[in-house]
Formats: structure tokens, sequence, C-alpha cells
């Protein structure tokens, strides 16, 4: 009814869609009634499979203007649904393997309906009211999930004023820079004759304590996040110090040690020595408990970044892979990853409720000193309440339901890790520790050849496979059928050579074996096509002296 | 249907809640309906009017464990709404008059359920596609809005892969930081044997460049997310400098000029003059072309925070307000707060396209260079596509509509304002500018002896009636009829006492002038019951001699 009735300008037009509702036979009637009914089917039926190029998407986006007149919702409607969902990506089909967003809990979107029609906002209890102790209650579990405090921890401190377990926040990068600043602050705090850094800012608080620099220590597959962290809080890209992996992508503690003696060396100071909970690319887990230990022995912050790997905690079969994360004075986790929970829903979590004290802010008219507002201590300001979303996807699947999910995901990335090495002309490059594996076309001739191809071998090959591979990647993206991501890595088998690799996330819950089997032999026909890039790898075969006689 | 099945931990029943929709006769499904067809009705009935005490809610939020077992989504959805909706704060009430939400169009909450169930993650193309460019295209728009450039230079810029017209972040505080971090790196740009404070570090741009410190320039008015910011980007809360303002709470030019000369003086540097476009707290605007002229004589960045007062600039009748805008180097627009966006969609816009290459970052798996990918260039990563809801608003109402709401708005806040300058008891303290005001409860009696008071006697009596708007202000929002909000000022009219008075924020269309009436028609009531503070009030008025013979 109401589409109908605005596209003209009065204040009696205007008010209507305040108060009018749209009718359930409107588009937008029609589309939620869809999105309820068969979101899967919805997606599909509106998201088109083959790729349209950018910038004729471009095309429908340029105006510059704010348009003067109103439009109808229906036409608006259908504008959308033409030219922006339809162009969209289909996250959550589960063919679609190459991102950390999965299918939605169905449950979910009747409820995010409800929190954008509640409209409140976390930044203080006089707009979120209940909301504030729901969101310290989801911090509480997720604090105990990861620290298993006991009962009378989180009486005393979840609902604490002057405390925090930790905040939430839009995902996992503000959720690092949140962990690293609350870390600088503590080491460069107030004292005899100093305001803090907080205050006095960071040039004042590295003359007092008699440091050249701040470093942040992390493994070269550190996120990039951890770089704008760098820069944002005033250390430095630079002073993020990436050391090297070893073989399964795990941080070297030896090289570690050595870096870190060279920034003391150079009178530098150890802000915060990282570990990776999950690598982005590859899903592998640093040595926690080896970090613990050598960031209690220099006294640097130790802070995990587990936005992938955190979820894990729920399965008692794999929760181990995590040890020693309990140890971090600070841990982020995404719930919009793993945890199944829409976009914008990441979270840091504190060891100590008072170290959220180095980063607290007031003011008078909101957060006043001993109100219970949540943005005394978070980074972001007005927010909306995400938090009612985890705190239903924790109570609707339970410990349980999530343990079940995780277990599964990393057991089927496993199996098809085995199909991987199965096939003649697939190869993987790593194994997957959580759901995460890479993998890479090689012809089943250059595969042996590369078996025992020297260094040199290997460096002129291997940019004849990365082209393969990328174009691989692309094609299947276009085609629309399924998606894998791509990325780059030094694998120690290859001699550190860069070398470019399919990327797949296993955590979507409806992805079956017979569709990764699909995914495979796409690939396979896909390969069949690049020609000349096969052409060219030939040609660097012969000339290697590579070539089976034939 | 599925909300049923589900409560029982097999992989089976699991994959129900990805695959099963919930049927319309559940409770979710009879949630959504309300929702669709009376949003306002389900509000009001849904959430209860008397506050309840915050320390009984956290009774409902004090487990601290992830609960073990799942539950059935019925069982959970009637939890939420007895515990969770029954004590939020109804923002979208045209009777609460103290917060920046607002009502929202009906036609957003479908879309935002869209939003959801496409789950989108603005960070990169690969997850995003056609958001990418809608996204830009909203930077655009509001960017056109402030700046109107000529469709050139949209053309040329709205779209490129190095540059960026803005970005888009969860809200003002982000913005805010997001600005200030630009203005920090463009500062400190590299230089012949200096890579940049983005790369090196604050303490080493400073040295490099050879000032003490740097400071950021404000209105005392200020929003307190700058002192997060100063706090963030390592300059220090120190280094905001709060400069005095006028009688109409805008920064004043000599001042501001005598604390810079200091800044100057003691070897540090400006870094940033940020003009308020629009004060949180009374909606007034500095006078930025001024500040134009002064930021562009001492070579300071200038930002404008219009995270309120932005949306003004849709108004032909108002947007001269705002004169001088459009010489910021950046600016801060909320579009969930005047614009009638949910909760979550904050911006920030720059005049110069390649000034977001001072923030600059990539990555080998996302935001590659040479990628349109929006991560690049924004502090956060993954990102919901809040966007879609925006570009939604600005087509459905057009700048038309946004002109007709915001030009009512204002005209009831000044209404308003003569509503309360014609009452005997109570008190208009600062007038509307935009459409807030401020004002506080002064019996009749002391109405007039303050008007003829010494400072010192107004010293003394000030804490009685700040006491007074305190009880009525609490005791209104506990009962839960209507809501405004409270704030201290230090007016000039009253020698800078601190003075605690009501704010109103007249943004919902829905808000007639008998709820005003009413509105201090409570107030009054409330005042007549705070005995025992205006019995204080009185003997104090007796003790300075200024009660009336009688």
């Amino acid at each position: 009814m109401s589409e109908q009735v605005f596209a003209e300008v009065s204040e009696e037009a205007l008010l209507k869609i305040f108060t009018l509702p749209e009718a359930p036979d409107s588009t937008l009637g029609k589309i939620e009634k869809d999105l309820s009914e068969n979101l899967m089917g919805f997606l599909g039926e509106h998201i088109v499979a083959r790729e349209k190029p950018l910038h004729e998407i471009e095309h429908n986006f340029a105006a510059s203007e704010v348009p003067e007149q109103p439009r109808y919702v229906s036409d608006h409607t259908e504008f959308l649904l033409n030219n922006l969902v339809a162009h969209s990506v289909h996250t959550s089909s589960p063919r679609f393997i190459g991102h950390m967003t999965s299918a939605l809990p169905y449950f979910l979107l009747p409820l995010a309906k409800l929190m954008v029609g509640l409209n409140q906002n976390l930044v203080k209890i006089e707009t979120s009211k209940a909301f504030t102790p729901l969101e310290r209650n989801v911090l509480g579990m997720l604090h105990h999930l990861v620290y298993q405090q006991d009962a009378s921890f989180y009486q005393r401190w979840m609902h604490s004023a002057q405390h925090s377990l930790g905040a939430m926040c839009s995902g996992g990068t503000v959720a690092n820079i949140t962990a690293l600043w609350v870390a600088r602050n503590l080491l460069l705090k107030p004292a005899q004759g100093f305001a803090g850094v907080a205050a006095e800012g960071l040039a004042a608080g590295l003359q007092h304590y008699g440091y050249k620099r701040l470093t942040i220590m992390v493994s070269e597959r550190g996120h990039y996040s951890l770089s704008k962290a760098a820069d944002v809080l005033g250390i430095g890209r630079q002073n993020l110090v990436g050391v090297p992996t070893d073989d399964r992508n795990r941080i070297r503690i030896d090289k570690l040690r050595e870096a870190c003696e060279k920034v003391a060396a150079d009178g530098g100071r150890v802000l915060a020595i990282v570990g990776v909970g999950g690598t982005t690319e590859t899903g592998h887990i640093d040595p926690l408990n080896e970090l613990a230990d050598y960031a209690a022995e220099i006294g640097a912050h130790f802070h995990v970044d587990a936005a992938w790997g955190g979820a894990t905690l729920m399965s008692d079969k794999y929760r181990h892979l995590l040890d020693g994360v309990e140890r971090a004075d600070s841990v982020t986790i995404d719930a919009h990853k793993q945890m199944y929970v829409p976009m914008g829903a990441g979270m840091v979590l504190f060891r100590d409720p008072s170290m959220v004290r180095a980063i607290e802010h007031h003011a008078e008219y909101v957060i006043r000193h001993g109100s219970k507002d949540l943005g005394a201590h978070t980074m972001e300001g007005s927010r909306p309440g995400m938090a009612m979303l985890v705190y239903s996807a924790l109570h609707v699947m339970g410990r349980r339901g999530y343990e079940l999910l995780i277990d599964k995901s990393i057991d089927k990335a496993k199996q098809f890790a085995e199909l991987i090495a199965a096939q003649d002309d697939f190869e993987l490059v790593t194994a997957p520790e959580l759901c995460l594996l890479t993998y890479r076309f090689v012809p089943q001739q250059v595969k042996v050849a590369l078996a025992q191809a020297n260094p040199e071998q290997v460096k002129r090959l291997t940019p004849h496979l990365n082209a393969i591979t990328r174009f691989i990647q692309k094609r299947q993206r276009e085609t629309g059928r399924s998606f894998v991501s791509r990325t780059k890595l030094n694998p120690a088998q290859y001699h550190r050579e860069p070398t470019v690799v399919f990327r797949v996330v296993l955590a979507n819950p409806l992805t079956t074996t017979e569709m990764l089997q699909e995914v495979l032999e796409e690939q396979r026909e896909i390969a069949a096509q690049a020609m000349s890039l096969r052409g060219a790898l030939h040609t660097e075969m012969r000339e290697l002296g590579l070539l089976a006689r034939s």
C-alpha cells in the first residue's frame, strides 16, 4: 500500500513512510516473504551466476547527486533487485568455499530485523538499556570460553561499571587495534612526572620510559589489520616485525627470540607479541604456549588474533589446538566468521577486566563516570545491538551444536585434502589444521618433474604454474557456479618461491563432498582451456630438460 | 516448523536451522509479521513503560558459560521478548525526544533483512561485488552534497581504485578518528630520509619535522570522540585543545588564534582545526568559514564534525548554516542520525580523493594493489553493507523529502522554544539553531530572583536548580511515558556556572506539539513532588535574601 503513496513531496506523503507499513503484496512485502520462506531459493534466483564486469555495474552507480525527487519504494526495490542483488556475491552458497562467510541459520534473519526495528545504540544505557547487560553477558560467555574462570569471577566483573571483559566491535580489525591500544597505554602508563601516553602522547611516552621505539611481533602470516593497527596507533608499520614461519606457517620461536633481542639491543621495546589463532590464508595456529612463555619472559603484552579460529574453542575435540590462548592478555574473535552470525560482530576479550581502564573515556552527556555505558571502554561510539544475534546464536545452537559444526568442518577439510592428494593433476600445498586448506593445479607431467627439480628449476617453473592457477581461479569465479579464493604463499617445499594457490574454507555446513568433487572437476576443465599458458609451461619444461623423453 | 525441530544435537537437527525456514505461525514468524504490519504497535506493546532497575535486568544476563545444550527457537524468542525487548529503549517513540535516534521509515526494515540475508562483506570486491560501486556511489552523493563538484569530478574519481571520496564506517567516532589519521599521515608524510609516520611511527615523524608535539584544536563543546582520536592516534588527550566558546556555544576565533600561537611558540604544531557542525549538546554550529580561513593561514588540516548537522545540507533553507563546510579537508556525517537510517551508518568524506592514499593498506589475499577493494582505505576491515540502506533512503525520500523533514524539525524546535519561553516556570537555556534546544525547570519565584542575582548568588542557587533538573529528568525517564536527556552546560548568562539542563532533539517527524506540551506538563508535575529539593532551594533563597517579601 504505502509503496504507491510516496513519490510526491508533501508532509503527509512523507509521514506515511514512517507510519504506513509495506503491504504484503508489495514488491518489498514479497521479498520479505521469499527471504523468510526460502532464503537460498531467493538468493539462487536473484543473484545471477555469470559475473558481470565491474565497470558495467559501475554504470548503474554513477549518478553523483542525491536524487532531487522521491521515488516509489516498489520502483526502487526493483532497481535494487536488478542492479545490486543480481550482482552481489552469493556468500552463503555451499559451492562458494573461498570466503569466511557461510550460510546463516534462518532464525537470525527475523531477529536481525527485530534488532534493526529496535534500533538501540549501545554506546550508553540511555539508548540501549537491557542490551547493555546482554552485551556484557555475551562478552562474559566468550571470556569464559577462552579463560574459563570460575563463576565468582564473572559474578564480580561481568556487570561492573569500571570493568569490562572485552569489547564488541564491527570486526576483527577494530578488535586488534583495540587490543594493541590497550597494550600501548598499559606499557606507557602514568608514572611520577608523566601523565601517561593516553594524555601526553606517544613521543612523550617513549621519552619518559627511555625507549627508542615500540615494536609488535607477529609471524609473517599475521593479518594485515595488524599493520593498520601499527599505523593508527603511531607505532609505525616498520615496527610491526614479521617473524619467519616454519613449514606449517607457524611462527619460529628461535627467530622471534632473535628479532626481539635485536629490538632491545637497538634501544627499542617489544610492546606486544601477537599469536595467530588460525592464519587467514591457511588456518594454521602458532604455538601459543611457547609464545606465552616468551612474552612473559620479556614482559610483552601477549595478544592472540583468533578472529577465525576462536570458535574452535567450542569443540572438545579440537580445543587443544589453541592451547595457551588462555594465557593471552587479549584475544580477538569474530562471531561473523565460524560462529555463523551476520557481518559486523567482532570482539576483543581481556584476561584482566581492569585492563580497559587504560582506554577509558567519559563525557558529560554520555558515558558519565560510574555509569555502565559501554562506550567508556570501546573505540567505537554509537553502534548497533549485534550482541543480540551472538547471544541468540549461542543459545539456540549451544556449545554442543557449535562443536558439531566445527568438528564436521574440520573433518570435511581433511576429506577434501585426501581427495586432492589422490588426484594426478592437483597438489595439496597446505594441509588443514582448521577447516582451511590450499592447493593448486599441476599437470601430472609437471608434478613428476617438480618432485626432483632443483631450486633453480622450481624458480623457473613456478611463475607458469602461478599463471595457470590465477587463470583457473578467475575463470571459475566469473562462471559463477562455484568459488574458491586464491592467495600467494612461500612454501618451504618449493624453496620459498612465491606460489599462487587456491584457498578453501569449509565452514558452510551445507557443502557436500560431491560439491567438492565438482569444484575440482570444473577446475580441471578450465585448466584444459588454458592453452597458451600450458604451452608456455611446456616450453619452459623443455628448456629445463624436464620433459620426460617421449 | 523448524523452531520445534531443533534443541537436540544431531547433524540432521543442526542442518535444519540452516535449511528449514521459521514457520509463519511460529513465535518468530509472528514477530516478523507484527514488525512488518505495525512496528510502532509492536514496540509499544512489548517495551514496558516503567523502567526496571538495571541490577534486576542484570539477573537475567548473569550466566557465565555458553549454554551446553541447544534451545528451541520459540523458547529463546520468548525469553528475548520478556527480558530484552521488554526492557529496551523505545528509541522511535515520538515522545522520546532525548536521543538522536528517531522513528525509521518502514521500507528500511525489509531492506535491512535483505542486507543481512545477502551478508556481503564490504572489505573487498570478492565478497561484495555490486555493493562496492554502490557504496562508492553513496560516498559520491554525500561528497557532492558537501563539496558540490561538477559531474566530471565524480566521473573521474568516484570509482577510481587508487582514490576514495570517503569511507563508510560504523559511526561518527570511527569517522573522526579516520579523518585525523589521514591528517596526521599527510602532515608527517614521507620525505628525504624519512619514510613517513605511517611507516616509522609518530615519534620519528615529530623528530624528522622538528615538532615537539601535534595538537588538535576544537571548541570546548567538541564531541568526546575527538579525545578518543587524540588518544588512539598517539597524539595525547592533553594535545586536544578545548577552545572557549561564545554565548552561542561557537568557538571563539580570537581564543583559537591565541591558543594556536601558544602551541607554535612552544615548538608544537597544529595538526588540525575541528569545526563542529552541530554540537551534540546544543546543536550549535561553529563559524566554518572563519575556521577555514584560519586553518589555511596556519596550514592546518580543517575537519568538520557534522555527524549531527550534516543532513541539514539537504535543506535549501538551512544549508547556509553550514556555510564553509565545503572548504573542509574532511567532514564527518552520520546517516543513522538525521538521515533516518538504522544504527551503524557513519561516514567521513574527503575533499581531495587522493588524501586516503595516506592510510592505504594492502595484502596478498585481499585489497591487492590496483583492486577497488574498499578495505584499502578504511580503518575497519570486514563490515556489512549498510551503504545499501543509505542509498535506498536517499532515493526513496529524495533531497526534497529530506529537506521537508529537516525544515519541519527545525520549525518544531523553534515552536517548542517559544512554548518554553512562554512558561512561568521553565526557562530556555539554549535556543535552537538546528532542531536541538536545552531548557530547565525554574520555579517562577526563583526565575524572577535569578534575573537580578549577582554572580555569587547564581553560584549558590545553581546546584539546587541542577538537583531539581536531575530529579525531574530521572523520574520522567523511569516513568517511561516520555524522555528528554540531560547534560551540563556553562551558560554565559549564568556566569559560566555548570548548569544542568534538559536536552531535546526534535528529529522524529511523528512528534507533535501536543506531545511537547505534555512533556512540560509531566515535568511540572514531577517538579511538584520534589519537595525536599525545593525546600533546600527555598532555604538558600532566604539565606541569600532573595525571597520576595510576602
